[in-house]
């Protein structure tokens, strides 16, 4: 299958792709989160995985808007550990380090590792972890190391000379997988809907409340402006339920004259 | 007046500070917003006008990060059409203009107009739309134009040449007025809270029903990442109410088991 990422292969988004794919796929990779998508509708990309929030940093807005504006269902979901490591070449120590490419929030991430370990080393910034880990290749210069993915590494046969070296171990993101062949997952229990409520006082409270009057978990809530009214805004909700269960509450929440839309169930990943 | 903001003399941000405190106050000008928040903790300024949202753009969660972190109140909100203009030396003429300067979005957000009128004219990204003014006026280059506020214009007494070139007439910013000193604003008839809902299903909508029931509109509501929790959030909600009202329904909140903070009351602009 050709699966479309934003970033390169040796990325996060190329790790998760193989974790929902298996290994047997072909990247297809963008440089914008805008043009993955693009090449999903052009038929140049099967399936797309997409980064949608960090446990530290929060939603990434930009990609709910494009789920929506793009129109292929969601069928999945990845959460995925960041693990960074510290990559160097291969016969390279740690005394021989001199400097260290990655992603500017890569290098932020692991800051206390590199203040203890490696208090003279200069950080430069790159691109994209993935891209830094190519760079030492290429160059093959010893004094050099990259902070990337262990599939970067392995996609690059270079050595990991420390693993795990982010300051906060409570660092994940979750990717979606879309799909516009798959259909529902066998087995999906929850969905991402779209909703933009009547201008009535309450009315977001009573679409939730029907949820909640159903045991229904809420999942996760994210607001996005309306381009063109201003202080109007469209939420994003990802609900604990699917099929039939959640055609009814959708119809109700219809009935009350909100507009609603499901972009995609899927089954939680834990 | 000390007024800190992001940014420069001559920013939206400047044109906020003056729109809420007059003509008569010292900028405090900054480079981030985190420096903002910490020029007000540390007493070098008085007060501190920050954007929170754009209408097209959607909210900067870092500032609702920020308010939270340092604890001082919001005491107001200040909406600003955002209105671009192209802005030369004096004397230049349009057929003498080949080369643009402005920030990236402010480029993007006029590229209707720069596309019709000067569609061979370089558009060169500058850090600032203030500091991309300041440029062309230092310079004196009599071929260059710059793409920002009427505030600018002023400050670095520059001419217009061209008035509302941006593509969408309905984009806004919306900024708020921090005032450690200054207590609830008369007239308050709005308020900011945060939220960490206990971990009951259907306690955010038993939280919004509280301010349904008693026909109180939710104005915004903006989810951000706990960090340390994975997929737990917190809950910024701007409601249409304050003073005693507010009062009560917190407390009535709280004795759910939520944990709740009022991070201020203001008056709604309009």
């Amino acid at each position: 299958m050709k699966i479309a990422i934003q970033g390169e292969i040796g990325s996060f988004h190329d790790a998760a792709a193989r974790q929902w794919f298996g290994s047997d796929i072909d990247l297809v990779a963008a440089d914008t989160f805008s043009q993955a998508f693009t090449s999903l509708d052009k038929g140049e990309a099967d399936a797309l995985v997409v980064a949608i929030e960090n446990s530290i940093h929060g939603s990434i807005p930009q990609v709910y808007d494009l789920i929506e504006l793009h129109g292929h269902p969601v069928i999945g979901e990845v959460p995925m550990r960041v693990h960074q490591n510290l990559i160097s070449l291969p016969g390279a120590t740690p005394s021989d380090i001199t400097h260290i490419y990655s992603h500017p929030v890569a290098l932020s991430q692991c800051s206390d590792y590199l203040d203890k370990h490696f208090p003279d080393a200069e950080r430069i910034e790159h691109p994209d972890t993935a891209g830094a880990v190519r760079h030492i290749k290429e160059a093959q210069d010893e004094s050099a190391a990259a902070i990337g993915s262990t599939r970067a590494a392995e996609v690059y046969q270079l050595p990991v000379m420390a693993s795990g070296i982010e300051n906060d171990d409570q660092n994940f993101t979750r990717f979606l997988v879309i799909n516009p062949e798959a259909g529902v997952s066998s087995g999906a229990n929850a969905s991402m809907i779209s909703l933009v409520t009547n201008h009535q006082p309450g009315s977001l409270a009573q679409a939730l409340s029907l949820f909640a009057e159903h045991d229904i978990n809420l999942l996760k809530l994210q607001s996005r402006p309306i381009v063109g009214s201003p202080w109007r805004y469209k939420f994003y909700i990802d609900v604990a339920c699917s099929g039939e269960q959640l055609d009814i509450l959708v119809e109700q929440i219809r009935q009350h004259g909100n507009d609603l839309a499901v972009l995609g169930e899927y089954r939680l990943a834990n």
